[in-house]
């Protein structure tokens, strides 16, 4: 692609004014936007789609969790629910299927989609991933839903901080059995879905003991209730009662007070205990073993990130719909009212947010077919796998902070009506307030990510003076540090295509906006890693240096995912071969792109990357694009293909008489 | 005040470990924060808080709304109640001391708050300020909640645009009647608190036809329900049913078909109908009449900017004892793991919003003592009036915005224990969401504070040529312009005591603060006055030139809110005679100011007020101020003064073992 001039300039965007036009779009785009998932997607939208969707009203919390029960075993002998498992264990291997299916159930009652995810992907994930061949027996009941289990990680005393857990599982050798218990109330297992309710099996993780040793974190099958649906002996279950959303998920409490479980009970794939009560791992190093189990379950996250990004866009659809609908004030030097769509306000509260979730779903795409190569075992490096892990992290964060801000705009966008039951909007919101925090809390995630970006930063140039630092930003999107993914030459092709900064219709061009973020990327790690560095130095404060760097480290990490989401939303432009949607697609990337530079104007000022009148053409280019789009703005959404019977827009009936 | 150094020069401020320093620290900076209204705060803190506190758990709509029914009735003796209503009324006309305590009922069930807004703010309000004598017999009645009632103004059809209502009010003289009428769907009157459930009377929001002559948007009095309870004749009654939040208020929609009530129902303060039929007003502009009568109804603003900013410091109190309390991650180099408020991160979260909390709260107090002179008649000028108006809706938008963003903040700070009902953010979420809408969507009221900072601009200087708009700025805070307010003396005394940008300890000195949050407004206003001149020219598209501005005018009106506000902490500040007190006010007076700037870095870049390494400077002090007031946090939110039995903190118990 080679440099475009300013909107003004570009030629004009297909019309959608006749039926069959707005029609042909709408599908384009949505092709485009469903991609490789176009198969399962459909499937789903051909689900009983009334069945699966959201109560029209705040049902009791009892009555709400036996629906989403009901509604669960509806789901369990799709296709998709055994896609997540491999073939030896009664699936099909098909994972990336699988959590694009997970992904469509973000547009259902939420509770539905929290509630799979533990069964299938926690606690399901857990055996498959975690366990050995003697557990496989135990996969098609799981699949078929009729083993329910939960995933029992987070505890009172500590959630994000997996590693300092305290509940025990230790090696009895006198009864070859491994007894789990809870040495005191921080310990007790918290916020467990299934747990109140409905699961009957649980994976514990815990502080395996053998003999005198101490292995770290691993994770047992404990039965927690029996036949009867009775805590079983020893435990003790309590229920979290009510939530401010997901009421449909039965969050509950464990203890456990010496509870006695066989040997053969430990997930031991990566740690195990043998008949003679020897304990042994394939992974020497008790830190790497840790994070390797950990890792395995990245599923989890990505399914966060996908079900956050099907939420966002729940709400998108709605208030863009109403915006368009509803007319309040004269326009001046107008005969009719004006849409609140045709305000420069009500604009920039939604535009560029449907521009950033076509971005965040390109990601999500990437994503999950880079999570495919993984666990298919098509790609086995070690270092893919922490790349993966650090990108699920990072694309979670961005995904559940863009979907919380996306889906309290939407709901001040539809005013009063936004605040009703009646519409998606009001449980939306209640719902996915805790995406930020599970799966891992996005401050935490995100740290997380910087840290893999320092220690592949340090692995490759742990010993090279000032030079050497400067010369990392060159090397940074050049293939040895950043994940290779299928952007990578279509990036480097765009960026060496750049025309130079001497002219103003230099930020339509994409080479322009991807160099852009890189820049801020390079410089976020490349500093953070320079101020960490003197942090080593005797008599400092390691807390204290540490700390200090903490915003930093947060900035450089949001930085890395802002690139990272840009190049899969410029590798999609780049896919479409229609050539009127390429043109729409084209012009929803550079706004994604110019207002994640504009949120970013102090940045870049401040550190001289642009001056005031080019942060002024920014801004006056995010208030064109946003004018531009406006006449498309539902087409834009109408293509995310969300079946009806999950949007509810009863809000939308009074209003359009206005 | 001088120039002071930076904050680590600064002398230290002083320490809370010794429990009786701590607690008069606490109580000092309580004295400060409530200020005036001490006494009336104090009696409702000695309330029964235990029955006003709000539900344990979520309650089914009905028993929700019966409970809040019942809490309110609890109210009706208070003298507050009668403090809102002027002695000839049967109240005591001590309107300051009535908005002060509903601010406290903010921190109680939202819904009661709500709840009694409608009945006595809203209702009792539109019946006092708009009607005539004939109307004051019913005030007594509205006072005791014998007489309970709705304010019917806005419409499925018509939100913000009040004054295109469509329901019909006509005077019919053969009967010497008025025949309330809703002409279509779009005329229904919509999310009207206590039509589903208890009101019995409506001041229903119409527009007044007499003869030929339409004469504008009036109110009348419309009987909705008989004795028991039923609908009155000719009245549909509808519900609202369950919403995000604000379960215990029974919202619901009105339509009225050809009712008939006696002309002498007409609220005729400001527009009348004799016995002849004749209309009279005392005002002969209808648009002026309009705004008037919309005017008179400024105290529901400021009330609810009163009650978002106390459930802001609801939200705070809880997650700031959470975050002192609660232990995660080894702190390196250190022997025990920190605590979550000592790491960057969360402080950055918690303590410039805690400054933020502090100041809105002073600015209440000054928007609350305005709205007294006007009420009670002491300020009589239409100008003072007018500024009140505008005042009010700029502090509304801008408080409730940060309520949002601040109870957000708070649940994410507390991971999933605050996501648990048991705990009150999740209410304080839900209840919360709605401020930013309701009294009118913020977007609009921003706009509105514009259009009158325009308004004062144009009437003052509309003539002059380019040197004179640029003289304008120096004039902007010289009391030409801006508000008469108790700070104007001192604010002028500490810019003349401006030291200069020379040195770095510059944005330490409060003069430097205020100053550059004034260029900021001066800025805007300027520009955008000279935009809207330049849209005046012929053959300009109207709409599109007013909608081209439109993001300029809300910043303005943002600017000059958050120069408001902080001229009311640093007055605060300076009238803070306990020297330890105030230094500790000054620094959160610094945080608040100065994390304001830094949220505007981009714009003082952009254009040139700061430099790169000024801003850097900003952040830098900002993250020094933050660790400065850590060991501080709790006594700052104990500062609030909120009874502990409104609070609710059991999140806290399980989690100190951790």
């Amino acid at each position: 692609m080679s440099a475009v001039p300013t909107t003004s300039r570009r030629p004009s965007l297909p019309g959608a004014s006749r039926p069959a036009d707005r029609a042909a779009l709408v599908d384009g785009l949505r092709a485009s936007l469903d991609a490789g998932a176009a198969e399962v997607r459909d499937e789903c939208r051909a689900l009983d789609v009334e069945a699966l969707a959201p109560a029209a009203e705040p049902l009791p919390m009892e009555e709400h969790r036996a629906r989403v029960t009901a509604q669960l075993a509806s789901l369990a002998g799709r296709s998709f629910v055994a896609d997540g498992f491999p073939e030896h264990q009664g699936g099909t291997g098909r994972y990336a299927r699988a959590v694009e299916a997970f992904e469509m159930l973000g547009h259902t009652d939420l509770s539905l989609f929290v509630k799979a995810g533990v069964q299938w992907g926690l606690f399901g994930g857990a055996v498959s991933l975690l366990g050995t061949e003697r557990h496989d027996h135990l996969l098609p009941r799981i699949i078929s839903g009729e083993l329910q289990g939960c995933f029992a990680m987070t505890e009172t005393g500590h959630g994000s901080d997996v590693q300092r857990l305290e509940t025990t599982a230790t090696y009895d050798p006198a009864t070859d059995e491994i007894v789990v218990h809870s040495p005191g109330p921080g310990a007790r297992k918290d916020y467990i879905g299934n747990a109140a309710r409905d699961g009957h099996l649980a994976a514990v993780f815990a502080q395996l003991v053998v003999g005198e040793e101490q292995h770290g974190v691993h994770c047992v099958l404990v039965p927690i209730r029996d036949d009867a649906g009775h805590p079983a002996s020893g435990v003790t279950v309590g229920d979290d009662g009510a939530k401010l959303g997901l009421g449909g998920v039965d969050n509950g409490r464990l203890s456990f007070d010496h509870v006695r479980v066989p040997r053969t009970n430990l997930l031991g794939r990566y740690g195990d205990v043998n008949e003679h009560g020897v304990y042994s791992s394939p992974i020497e190093n008790p830190s790497r073993r840790f994070f390797t189990m950990l890792g395995t379950l990245v599923r989890g996250r990505i399914s966060v990130a996908g079900g956050a990004g099907a939420a966002a866009r729940t709400a998108l659809t709605v208030a863009t719909r109403y915006g368009d609908a509803r007319r309040q004030f004269d326009a001046p030097g107008r005969d009719a009212e004006a849409a609140l769509l045709d305000y420069r306000t009500h604009q920039r509260r939604l535009l560029p947010r449907i521009a950033t979730a076509y971005a965040l779903q390109f990601a999500q795409h990437d994503l999950v077919d880079a999570m495919d190569d993984v666990l298919s075992g098509r790609v086995a490096d070690e270092g893919d796998r922490r790349r993966l892990e650090a990108r699920a992290a990072g694309l979670k964060a961005v995904t559940t902070r863009h979907t919380t801000d996306t889906v309290q705009e939407c709901r001040e966008a539809c005013g009063g009506a936004g605040y009703l039951w009646a519409n998606r909007l009001a449980a939306t919101k209640s719902d996915t307030d805790i995406f930020t925090t599970f799966e891992g809390d996005n401050t935490v995630l995100l740290q997380l990510v910087a840290k893999s970006l320092l220690a592949e930063y340090r692995s490759t140039f742990g010993d090279l003076d000032t030079l050497g630092i400067v010369r990392f930003g060159a090397r940074l999107t050049a293939g040895t540090f950043v994940e290779r993914s299928a952007a990578r030459a279509l990036v480097q092709r765009l960026v060496d295509a750049t025309p130079g900064r001497e002219d103003e219709v230099v930020f339509a061009a994409r080479a322009t906006q991807l160099s852009l973020l890189r820049e801020r990327e390079e410089h976020l790690v490349e500093g953070v890693a320079r101020r960490l560095r003197r942090a080593d130095a005797p008599g400092v404060d390691a807390f204290e240096a540490f700390n200090s760097c903490q915003d930093h480290l947060v900035e450089a990490a949001n930085a890395h995912v802002d690139r990272l989401v840009l190049e899969s939303f410029a590798t999609a432009v780049e896919r479409c071969d229609d050539p009127d949607v390429a043109r729409v697609l084209g012009r929803v990337c550079d706004l994604h792109a110019l207002s994640t530079i504009e949120r970013h104007k102090g940045w870049y000022l401040e550190h001289d990357r642009l001056g005031a009148s080019r942060t002024k053409a920014v801004t006056a280019l995010v208030n064109e694009l946003c004018a531009e789009l406006r006449p498309l703005a539902t087409v834009l959404v109408d293509a995310f293909g969300i079946p009806e019977a999950w949007l509810r827009t009863e809000m939308l009936e009074g209003d359009t008489v206005g």
